[in-house]
């Protein structure tokens, strides 16, 4: 999940600069036409210790019009709270229709602290998540409009940023006690926010993930970020602000320039003989491991995601080579048929979910809904927001069933598919595999990669992560994945 | 919750038989309705054992078109089935667009006899319930309309059905080993259910509970309450069905014409004399409790609802003459402010919760929202059908804080409300007390009468059941509600 938002990305003072004076007038212009419309915003602000949220609230402070905004920040409860029920002091802050609350952690607070502590188990947990996501569905059904950032910081830039607080200078000071737990326990306060985003990562109040090393990034796509989600409620709203101010189509979130896909090496190549003793080596043990695993009547999930043309059925058939045709099913998903259509999106592929023992491949996969769905807009905006949740529950219970899940996400730059486009289009036996389609998912580069980058962001999780295959050497990608099927197979059967 | 379906309504053979050919008719048109709309629909069987679930789809099968329609039962879990998630099972149910599928116990079955086979504990039990929402919620976005039945009998009703089954005779047969024990532990099994109705009774997708010992009631009125949520999802959907067909505002649940009401004794009375003792005991005792929470620091809620001129104020008098003024606070709920109107209808509760040691009392309360809010359509169907969850979930948080909650509804007749109301436009320093509005909730009664029963159906639980008191003689009105607080209160401080 914060792999997503753990690249570096930056912004300079000058792109910043340039980019600010246009903004505040936009989010100004929103923040009126809300108030106008009695539309009741809440922006919630939570991230790890260190990322700057405090930055992020007087930012928010100084771009919108003060008067119709309420900060809380929740960290010195009151005898007058602690007496109540512990969301009595949720209920006081929130905002009126037409006014924004900005809210520190808010409800997240507690729930996050107690798990990173230890000081709740799993099942406490879930509990108190549930009951969120249930106040929150509540909250955006009453018309609410809730807007979630997570600012995030990797286990090194937030090292540097805590050195960075104890530095001598006129802003030298000591860490808090919750910073020197962060720095201690880094790992631990992760997995409970990545267990909170997921179970509370709904269509009506997404979460959004925000790399916070940069300062002039964090605030700049925050602000971004937050027009957009202005505007998109505003629209929904029957288009109650001026024309000009909005495009005709606000996207849901703004276009990332930087992306996951950016930072993948792709230099790694194999030679033939390389290839060749690799692959017999995984083959093999692909094949034991398959009766193995039927024996032990377990069960193996595979999903192939990818550019057209990054070679995904080329990379299932070196893992199928060698397993009995019996132990396997190779689902290619293309178009829906009729039947498939009058059901649930997610219908199509548990149909297909293997039985105990069994391993079933998918040449692409539920994720369409947030891939080519989204950016063909075959789904709306809600139905593809809402699908992030939808999926990693469906992951989560196929992990309960105890079924080994791969995700495989292979990338191949622009230059690479342009070449093997051309050589599908020279090739008279690959010539059927090119159609127009192709080219037209080839213009929308950019769409796909913000895509990628934001399913990688809500779905990449500890029990499911994605794995990203640097494709342009076809032998590299193919022994990579193998080798990590191998290896999750591996530890499912130990 | 399950006292409003224990009332002994019958309808007669004859009844039936006059009603049973309009309502086929009207159902089967509904459902072709459904089918060119495209809308999937899941009529979901549950109930407790011996209720006639079996009946109930058999009689579906013959309402409704059998060609569109299919049932499962799944009690019968196939390998194919075990070896899988357990939700694959329901997802091959599901039917398509246009289709209805007719299912049993579905996602309930196991998670109820887990619970009440005490084989999961509570946590066990609530993951699972909200997988079960999720789930529910999903699919309603998806536009599937979702109808849940839970056809109840009670204790006694239930003996005499299983008494029935082993009656000598053609259709005599052994208990199943399910029905036996739930002959045993019939009030865990009714524990469960509570809980899992509470947690899954959403708007989207609502619990309706019928009443099951008398075979035509349960058949007639399962028939009208589907009908009603078929014309409701059509309506929805921009009324696809014939004009004439349908009412212009199709009710969102039949009228009851027999409800939870009409079978409170209405008998008994105090003399002045038994009442001015009780009166004295009991104010001391409400004294020295209150006094004691404030040490304690525990609090108290009191919830007064009531026809007009039931008596709610008079109570409440006699409720705080003796405690001390800086103990409690008594709210009067009326029309919300232009503050509280501009937030959730909760948050004006949710301000007014005392702080520990304290109590209040509402002289009206949330409530209303299911009340004069449904009745006057202040509030849309969807937005008072989802308040019952939204109650339950507020008044746990006050349970979880350990504040004692008490509810009352005090009844008194139609003729009884006359006189009331007659004596007060009679007496000068009385008449401030009645208005247009009285008049008017006067000639609303019924409906009113079916949406208490909704209510008590939907929001008496085991931790905040519902007092009903027979409010025609004042004076034994007052001490039972007396009485009912200073034992609540007891047992709190215990």
């Amino acid at each position: 999940m914060f792999e997503a938002a753990e690249l570096g990305r930056q912004i300079s003072k000058k792109e910043f600069a340039a980019e600010e004076p246009g903004l505040r007038t936009q989010l100004l212009e929103a923040q009126l036409a809300l108030r106008d419309a009695g539309i009741a915003t809440v922006i919630l602000v939570a991230g790890v210790e260190g990322a700057g949220r405090g930055y992020v609230v007087n930012r928010l402070n100084k771009w919108l019009d003060s008067r119709g905004i309420q900060t809380y920040a929740f960290w010195d409860e009151t005898d007058e709270e602690r007496e109540r029920p512990p969301y009595w002091r949720y209920w006081r802050a929130l905002p009126a229709r037409g006014g924004i609350g900005v809210l520190f952690g808010a409800w997240y607070g507690p729930a996050l602290h107690e798990h990173a502590h230890g000081e709740i188990d799993d099942d406490a947990f879930d509990r108190q998540l549930n009951r969120i996501a249930d106040f929150e569905h509540m909250l955006t059904l009453d018309g609410m409009l809730l807007i979630k950032f997570w600012f995030h910081l990797s286990r090194d830039a937030q090292a540097q940023r805590f050195k960075s607080f104890t530095k001598k200078g006129p802003t030298k000071r000591k860490l808090t006690v919750q910073e020197k737990h962060y720095a201690k326990h880094y790992d631990a306060h992760i997995r409970s926010a990545e267990r909170a985003i997921r179970m509370t990562d709904s269509g009506d109040s997404p979460w959004y993930l925000i790399e916070s090393a940069d300062h002039e990034y964090r605030d700049l796509t925050m602000g971004r970020t937050l027009l957009a989600a202005m505007r998109r409620r505003l629209e929904q709203n029957g288009g109650v602000i001026e024309a000009g101010l909005h495009d005709a189509q606000p996207p849901a979130v703004p276009e990332a320039k930087v992306t996951i896909l950016d930072h993948l090496d792709m230099t790694p190549s194999l030679s033939t003989s390389q290839y060749h003793r690799a692959l017999e080596t995984h083959q093999h043990a692909l094949n034991r491991l398959s009766w193995a695993a039927w024996e032990k009547k377990r069960s193996a999930v595979v999903v192939l995601e990818g550019w057209d043309a990054a070679g995904k059925g080329g990379a299932i058939r070196r893992m199928t080579d060698l397993m009995d045709a019996r132990l396997y099913r190779v689902i290619s998903v293309g178009a829906p048929s009729d039947e498939e259509l009058a059901h649930h999106y997610l219908w199509r592929f548990w149909r297909h979910i293997p039985r105990a023992g069994y391993m079933t491949l998918y040449d692409r996969s539920w994720y369409g809904r947030v891939l080519v769905e989204r950016i063909e807009r075959l789904a709306t905006d809600a139905e593809w927001m809402r699908a992030y949740h939808e999926i990693n529950d469906f992951e989560e219970q196929l992990r309960e069933r105890g079924i080994a899940l791969s995700k495989f996400w292979i990338h191949i730059d622009q230059d690479e598919q342009l070449k093997r486009f051309e050589d599908r289009e020279r090739t008279p036996w690959k010539r059927y595999k090119i159609t127009k389609d192709d080219w037209r998912n080839r213009a929308q580069w950019e769409a796909y990669k913000t895509a990628v980058n934001d399913m990688v962001a809500h779905t990449s999780t500890a029990h499911a992560p994605w794995v990203l295959i640097a494709g342009n050497d076809k032998r590299h990608a193919r022994i990579a994945m193998l080798q990590q099927l191998v290896a999750t197979l591996e530890s499912m059967l130990d």
